[in-house]
């Protein structure tokens, strides 16, 4: 088995030598990844992000090695079972994503995060490979002595944030969300035992920072991309609601299983059976379903399906000043339109929150190694421009409405 | 209704002003290329690869409104009715690609291209419109009095290629195929009523073939893609032959129709039901079937569509000297290892042809347009590098085999 | 006389078909701005950073033309004088620029703002030219009555920044610089006759000032830089010194006479001789005179030419605690190295101020228009992350010192 | 003494940790390439190609140890101090360039290629420092027995032309040559000793060697290009012819000496003086001389460097089918215009030759390593669309002439 080289449009040449990357790319629960969109529905704005968390995996995979380098290279020892162990961590740390990745979260799968849900696949597959991924676990599951690992994977300065945001304002053509990752990967150090910056990379973390801000608002919750995602969590809300009413809809297999049952975390943890099922699960069961929707007998679930299919997507309205006023007034105005009873109505006009934790995990503060040794949170650093606009949970509310056929 | 603005990540920001236009790219069957891949199942191997014939037609329609702009600056008068029409057209162009674009042809549509495809579309839509798309078929198919507007569409110089190799080059990350489409459009002219390029342009030019010779050899006839292309291909045919011998296959309905039935050229244009159920698919009807069909009681399906999701393709081997006797030699080899049949057998070792005829539609050459008032075809210029080489059509010989699981 | 088109790697082409702007590109003392670096001596650490004034103001006023073209399309009439006084505006905005640029301001003319000296000499030109600039110099003193026009050559949003950001950070290397100037041209619009910007550009625009920050920090007052731009500074200090002592030094002839003469405001834009032989000069006779001056009899300026030779520059220290003291100890050390009298070695080891106050020249606020037609500051935008870190002037102290060769 | 880290914008960060380089790269012979520009005269057409033969060196450099990175991962030795050596004998290649590169190749040091002058500098480098160059020198002249190292510095597929091809591209924005040097140096191999290129890299050298084809015809040999060179070559020539006639010009101390010497190859090799003052020479000598010279007192010199001035450059033909007739008819139009004698007019209107010999300094074709283990020239392989009107020398004849002030 020889090394793979794989053609990235963003990062380059992508070299994976090590057997068990290349077997574990070449598992079918990997391969998956696919069929799942990085940015959910976000092509519906940005039509050139179509790009999948199969070739982000692979990305973020090819960061960690030259993270990895860059370290050993300044002395720090990473020996080969422990580079091969991050790498795999990182491989891995999509792997339960489901269905247009954020977007249905908690749709299908009901109060599990998609981060628990990668764990026990991730656990399952080690099962079947007899311990092999035993250290990639603990590194993910940040058990693993060497701290800076873990932070690697998920951390402020993770290489899932470095992939992300290169890649999505690639593939979006939003160049405000560009970073200099290689220059920040040149900074890495590690002080304490745990990730930092060389004083020097200041600049490219505030850059980074602020990227990730300007792609959460102009991107990730732009209102319309909100809207599209709200539209698709409202299809499988009331999907599930008819099927479990008895209702016989059209699906694959696998989406059938999801919409007639209630999986809570334990009991997908415990079935080998139903974390298949799930794996078999990707984009393409839920747009053909969609589509096959349009036909539905349920009013309420062949609207929603038209509405995607010919992008009458709902308004989204932030903070506004009276959001009670404004949903009775929309509903009342779409009563009129349609004649749906409240129940019905719930479905077309609802308010809502939105915050950008999802892009900001950790709460661990980037530090800054200085020359004399000493180590700063970034936020104390003189000239520093980060502030506690940018610092904080940004969380904002919002009433999402639709207003008919017009 | 005001000028909507698009981000591309290869053009920057497009923008359709005309209310024509944007009431096209709102209808269900132009918005359904938003599923239809580009390069078909090159995203096997350029995982980079998954942009859309959705952008590709709005980066086509961009392009057009650059040339256009480019000879009215020239002097050459080109009025608001025949501008919206040539950028119907090529908006328009590839809307009867069918899943996986040219990888399917013919397997659902026996023997109708996807240009032929098209035109009914656009003619049945154009029914729905009341005759507004009337100027934008005479375009198309080259009727129009202006013949250089069709030579946009449609030639050696087409702003299709400009488009789909600049496209094709960025996401797939293979710079050899990148070319200056910008200088090329500043060099384009008329000349004696046809489409030519300015003399000083011939460079570009040159890059521009050359890299379609390269994009055509590591890209679009790369021997893994080809593989998989045929794995596509094979497992519909099979799909098909077992449906119409009564087997019951899962399947979207709309893919359901097409491997029930045998849709010849005149029926296809004939019935308005079989152009809506066929605009009902795209590549994920394919997906979930192929995912479902790995639990085929048939064999040979089952197989092939493991083959598939395991990335265990064909091999490919080019112009071999025996080819019979390889055929022979592999299917032995299979039929010890699988037990199938010689039927069954040819399904996984089998001989093709390939040309790259397809990206060579038109056999006008380019012309130069000299200083001196005459123009020249491209291939007489002194210093020009292109040759006999690269202008004849290739064509190869392939043998595809499977040699199992091992 | 035919379009000029010229190729940028920062822009692309540009194109200029106005006779008048064609007559002032050819003109002397236009195409010394080809000697004259955009980036004085930055390219001793960034040694990509060669690019020149003359190539700046090209793609400066071609960002002008697209700026103008987008207005014109939002409706706002600006007529063919306009746009012409506009461009020559900003292609000349620079003229009065000395060699290397910001480094030796007030070292050549003192007290003399290279803006003042840009008017001086467009004056001159317009003389010889007999009025041809005249509008163009009302747009340049903010005279002529549309203000948008003189803010788009000297604003907080002018096509200057726009193109030197870009511009600088495409030859430097420095991906944290590069800007979205496509989208800021797309978004600017006119409000109660001011310069504005579209409410959702507000995210670019936002990235455009961070931009400007972090280059600022991380470029144009990186320690090596002002450094070595201090020797030069020095250098031409100590040689006028000696020249207007009666020392003979070796010089071009233009050179020398600056050298020997201290010139006025009012001397300069009254003597057509002295401007002239201001624009005989450019990089190249500092450079000359600096290799010559190694050799001179004078140990202060020879030390100092070699240092700049050899890239023994000054070590730079920000904000110190204790300048006195610190200055004192280096002082005397260098005293016991090199036997330097306290007046040479103040030459060595000085204390100095700096501020981004060059890179922030106009207190007008960036002023966004909201879609509710009022017009608010960007800095009073909800979500905005501007803030008084960023607003005000920033101003450092700093202690320049010379170790000797050790 | 730490790892020195440059930002070059063409290739990224610059990683230069040996001491040796650290060392060469701050000798003054060395930092002089700051002031000799890569494309000597080429910046009058396209005024973004400012860079200099200093990055231009660094970047080599870095791409010879990307390169060797690569040959050792193949498994390939190449040890620490063969590493050095061919890293130190691509930086010091161009040492011998004299002002404006190629451009005055001849005028200062005849009959002296610039090869020969690197030879001899960096011999006289090496016995300043005591024999550390001895390695480098070996692989400089191809007599170490590694002789892939030397193909490395100088051959088909050296990292000199890998570095200016993109470099070239780069800052002059001719986007057709643009090559993929990334995959280039990925598919890198040795074959019996010699560089070879691995099979599947194929379609990249053919991009590789067209681009080269295209900058040549595009860029370097372009027409104003050549014109504004050869009015340099004359505007030397005169001042040389000048001189020696007992003439006194302004000039820089040691470009009088090169005016007023005739420097044999043996009298530069043997003195160290000669090589001292040579190495004072740059860019800068040349232009203030030239500036200094339009008011010469000699009429033909100061044309000359008028029409430098101003730009009223030669004009060009190629191939005329009667170049004596053209000749005499031009001379004959400018006689009656300027009153210049046949000795006169002969710097004005003259022929010339011109190849792309520069460019193409090896015989040695470019081999291919098949996957069978032997070796093939890459015109010999199928599919290949190099051919013989790529692969020989190209000459051109062509007539210079001006026209006068009109």
């Amino acid at each position: 088995m020889k090394n793979k080289i794989i053609n990235d449009p963003v990062h380059g040449f992508l070299s994976f030598g090590e057997p068990e990357l290349m077997h574990m790319i070449d598992h079918p629960w990997f391969q998956r990844l696919r069929n799942i969109s990085q940015m959910g529905v976000a092509h519906l704005v940005y039509p050139g992000a179509v790009h999948t968390r199969f070739l982000h995996s692979l990305g973020a995979c090819h960061l960690m090695a030259k993270a990895l380098d860059e370290l050993q290279l300044k002395g720090f020892e990473i020996n080969t079972q422990e580079r091969t162990a991050a790498r795999l961590a990182i491989l891995l740390h999509d792997i339960g994503h489901g269905p247009f990745s954020h977007a249905l979260e908690n749709s299908l799968l009901e109060g599990i995060k998609h981060e628990e849900v990668s764990k026990i696949i991730i656990q399952k597959i080690n099962k079947q490979m007899g311990g092999a991924l035993d250290t990639a676990l603990q590194v993910f599951a940040s058990s693993y002595p060497k701290k800076y690992l873990h932070q690697l994977v998920s951390g402020q300065l993770d290489v899932d944030r470095l992939d992300y945001l290169s890649r999505d304002s690639f593939y979006s053509g939003v160049t405000e969300g560009v970073i200099g990752y290689d220059r920040i990967l040149k900074m890495l150090t590690i002080s304490n035992g745990e990730l930092a910056v060389e004083e020097k990379g200041i600049y490219s973390i505030e850059k980074f920072i602020i990227a990730r801000h300007i792609m959460y608002w102009q991107v990730y919750l732009h209102k319309t991309v909100l809207g599209a995602e709200m539209l698709l969590v409202n299809i499988l809300k009331r999907a599930k609601e008819l099927s479990q009413a008895g209702v016989h809809l059209w699906a694959t297999p696998a989406l059938h299983y999801f919409l007639n049952n209630n999986v809570s975390q334990e009991s997908f943890a415990a079935s080998d059976d139903v974390v298949s099922m799930f794996c078999e699960m990707d984009d393409t069961d839920i747009i053909v379903a969609r589509k096959e929707w349009t036909k539905a007998d349920d009013k309420v679930l062949a609207t929603l399906c038209k509405m995607h299919r010919n992008r009458k997507l709902y308004k989204v309205v932030f903070d506004h000043e009276n959001e009670a006023e404004l949903i009775a007034n929309k509903k009342s105005l779409l009563q009129a339109h349609t004649g749906f009873g409240q129940k019905e109505l719930s479905y077309f006009v609802f308010a809502g929150n939105t915050s950008n934790s999802t892009y900001n995990r950790s709460n661990d503060a980037i530090k800054i190694a200085l020359k004399d040794g000493t180590t700063r949170n970034i936020t104390e650093m003189k000239d520093s421009l980060l502030n506690d606009k940018i610092a904080p949970m940004v969380s904002k509310s919002y009433v999402c409405y639709w207003q008919g056929w017009g």
